[in-house]
């Protein structure tokens, strides 16, 4: 039985102490939130305790630490967390600063401990299929990648200020994607972008539409889309093109009642975020994670994963902002 | 916080245990099961303990009672537990004796105590969203409606053999999703039967393949075809024909991944049997209890809706082996 | 090159002349109608002649005629058309009483010249895809057929009246659907009916909303649903479970457009009625007849065809008004 | 009635005489070819007569002409057809120099005759469908295009050599989607390829796998994807993200039928390539010429649309060498 503490309490916290509380081999220690209140409550929801960051850190006993608080802290607590020999799921990215991210994978890295960077699309039902398939080599080698990615709707322009920009802060999730199915990071990036749902968005040097065209050394191509606000939901597909066929992983709607009558036939929408969308998918993140920490096998996702999204963002940023394709060099990703 | 004591430990029994652990409204406080491992497991994993019946039912801290035990205990521990003064949802079927269900629903009647019987499939998100269509008007009239239910795979002869025959054992759920959506039971019953899957199954006086055609006072048509044996995973469905549009709750496949090569387009299959599909319908079946308990409303399925079901099945029975249309009277009814 | 008659110049004989006239091997060499101004019309529009019935069957040259007269003409013209050597295809159904039917299919035995009944839903490419990945074996052994079958909007009240009632009018489709897919006749049928499009339908003795169900010798099942007015369409669907599997004809829609809005996701309607939906069929029909005519094959469809439909139709009627199962006897099929 | 002339006899003339022959309101007068048995044999098939086509030309009954023979005469054929007050419809594109087309443009101007280009995919059922409910404003304002555009397979290396590159010569149909949904040309293009499916087509300086963005002056933007191979059939989508919802114009499929097996479902592949895609959006193109001919209206596609789509696919051809996003400017616009 694996002793866990969880860090931070807020939406994100919430949805991983259900997992964690649910896994037949965790026991769900020890939440630590700077907002008490919210540690508190969900404490008292799964039977467990409130305790410091410092107290779990020093806690001998804890062998895991789920890192769901603010983005800035990130880093600090892996450094923190692999030092004192505990294992971390964090979830991404890792920071705001590629430069940073990659001090804290060489810190990470003389620790020898496993550190797992929470990408949760891997681990959706129709994503893990799609990548699965094409291992197997049923539709021969890839050439042609393209990645759906619209919200719901934008978050405040308060938020996004801080974000980092919609590449670092939404189509970092993509990158991934594209690195994990394609089996490795891109050579070059070009990238445009508009803020055509709000022009605002413009007033403070983000866009909230994209599109971003990645190359490998091989010629393959991936295509990464990306809206703001697509209004009838989530708007989540991946559809690869190979020698040998093509695959698509559609979108999950509401339900599957059609109703057809003199207006078409009307079928549900998708599902409305990430929430619902991807509920499954933490779990089974969750699940991936344990399974790695008992074997003792590398994890499903790294720390290398993760600053290798966070280049392709950096090189992303700059590529929409000069019109040029942007290479990605080995020192951006720490290898 | 409702003290709720589980009777069965069983396959069934573990899907409800998770649903009432998990609701924050209950608390499971007892599981009993002739099998006093199973109890005793089942226990563990919830933190609970193990009880008799006979202590659950003298308990008078206990609010309410799931029971999930062998289908020729229900009637009997539906009476006990009434009245004891125990809210009740059972498992289907009442009974597989329509007197002895009639008899059941009189008895409980004096009690006036909720009694809810688990016809799982009312609360799965596909067929509540097409009666929550219908009920909107949004097709007009109700005309002729088809319900499709095919099993995976046929249960072992064994069970066949004390299971009342297909139309009580395995049509009664479709039964009662057309006396739902219908708003009351039919008129007349044909139906017809053949054991395609098995020959073996003639040889009990059984069928596996089954075709019945209901009929409503007011002329509405409803047809309800059965197999035990699709092959290729649970078969459900539902469409339902109204005078402004047609209706259709369609499977739920397993992931929404597409493989298009020179074979053809490839998609996955249905969800294989009823616990991957009517998983979120048991939890969403165990949530309209409590809420119909907490509210002193009436119960979304009542004894009365079972006895229907058990009216349909015993005429359909008579019916397939006569050839001809049965009627259902009002004392089949109990109304 | 063939000459070809066409008799009928009506909506349907229209449908065939195009079909006729674009096909390489064969010359629209004249048209009759009692209608002579229809008559006149068409035959400027393909640069044919009109002629009566009596010269186009006296006249040697003419090879086959296509009989799209009114039903009450049909048997009678296909006794001279066949008793002057020629090869016919003749629109469905070959008499509104099966006595007449059987008495032209004897009368035509004799003359041993082929003649071809217009089931045109044969020649779908939905269906006929079917038809042929079921007889490959793909799915295994036949166990339950489903036939969906609803006009967009009823036919007038008058039209009614002469009809022979829906099961002889509209459900012949599907009974040969039935019998051609599975292979024969059946032995049984028990039906059901009732006016809920418009209660005037009553008031003549029909039927605008039914449900058959047939059985064979064997056990198999076929079940058909047929409406007059699903409004939305003409909605054409075949679904065909198999030991293996299941085998599913879905309908064709006007486009593939798909519009995802906050509202849901709209997609087409299926084509409106036949003439939409079946175009190509007709033409392939035509392609059938004239492929079979030159081999000197057995036609695709034959007289005894449209006589094991009428059979079915007469017997579902029976039944409907009986609520008793009505044997096929092999003297209501001329076999 | 119109007097057409069709000059070249081979695959898409061949589609256009029947699409000419079968109109109510044209007569095909005469086909020229240099290959004078093509010519020779679709004369024969359609009751018409071999021509030159200077006789064509100077023949002053012939009303319009449609130009299907290579593109190195197109130019010349639009100048010398509409200098003798012909109407023309001419195949894509209309030269593969922007330079010549830009030349023809300014000269076919001073004749004021109507000259129709042939898209013949804006004629397509899913795409004029597309087009339409987007002009009526039912998803709001377009935001983000994307369009899918797949060959079977790839034309012998011989072909490409001369076909003045994918972005010219396969491309420009998506560019010409691009303008005219969008409503005008774009501001700028980014664009890479690759040469995946064959190596030896880098040999001769051309890509095989391609992705262009376009931007707009407004932000808006648009993303080509095309492949000379996608093995399963002919990929041809669109999809429109607007302000208040998504468009998606999918595939045709060769049938509707589905076969569920345990090994998944099965449903047909796209139609295989663009005779049976478009051979009803050719019929369409037709009869949206002559309709537009007749009223003496702006023709649907211009000689100035033809020269936009060029002016695309040499920007676009120039992006992929440099990696930089290239303007559009007026002077290659012609405007």
């Amino acid at each position: 039985m694996l002793k866990i503490a969880l860090l931070g309490a807020g939406r994100i916290g919430q949805v991983h102490a259900r997992s964690i509380a649910s896994h037949l081999d965790c026991r769900l220690a020890a939440i630590a939130d700077v907002a008490s209140e919210a540690a508190q409550k969900l404490a008292a929801q799964y039977g467990t305790q409130v305790a410091t960051v410092d107290s779990i850190v020093d806690d001998r006993s804890i062998d895991a630490l789920l890192i769901a608080t603010s983005t800035d802290t990130h880093a600090d607590l892996i450094e923190r967390a692999t030092a004192c020999g505990k294992a971390v799921l964090c979830e991404k990215p890792v920071d705001l600063s590629l430069e940073r991210a990659l001090q804290c994978q060489a810190t990470v890295a003389q620790t020898r401990k496993p550190v797992m960077i929470g990408f949760n699309r891997r681990f959706d039902a129709q994503f893990s299929a799609l990548k699965a398939v094409f291992d197997k080599g049923e539709i021969g080698r890839a050439e042609l990648l393209s990645i759906t990615s619209f919200d719901p709707a934008p978050p405040p322009l308060s938020y996004l200020g801080g974000s980092g920009g919609l590449f670092r802060d939404m189509m970092i999730h993509d990158f991934d994607m594209a690195c994990w199915i394609m089996g490795g990071a891109p050579a070059t990036i070009s990238a445009t972008g508009s803020a055509l749902v709000d022009p605002e968005v413009a007033s403070i040097g983000d866009v909230d539409t994209a599109v971003a065209t990645l190359t490998w050394r091989d010629g393959r191509i991936a295509v990464i889309k990306n809206s703001r606000r697509a209004g009838y939901g989530y708007d989540q597909r991946v559809e690869l093109l190979g020698s040998a066929g093509l695959l698509s992983a559609k979108n999950v709607l509401e339900n599957t009642l059609e109703k057809i009558t003199d207006a078409g036939t009307l079928t549900a929408k998708p599902m409305y975020f990430f929430l619902e969308r991807y509920m499954r998918a933490y779990e089974a993140e969750w699940a991936a994670f344990v399974e790695a920490l008992k074997a003792g096998t590398r994890m499903p996702v790294t720390l290398t994963d993760g600053v290798a999204a966070l280049a392709c963002a950096e090189a992303a940023t700059r590529a929409a902002r000069t019109g040029e394709r942007v290479a990605i060099t080995s020192d951006m990703l720490g290898t």
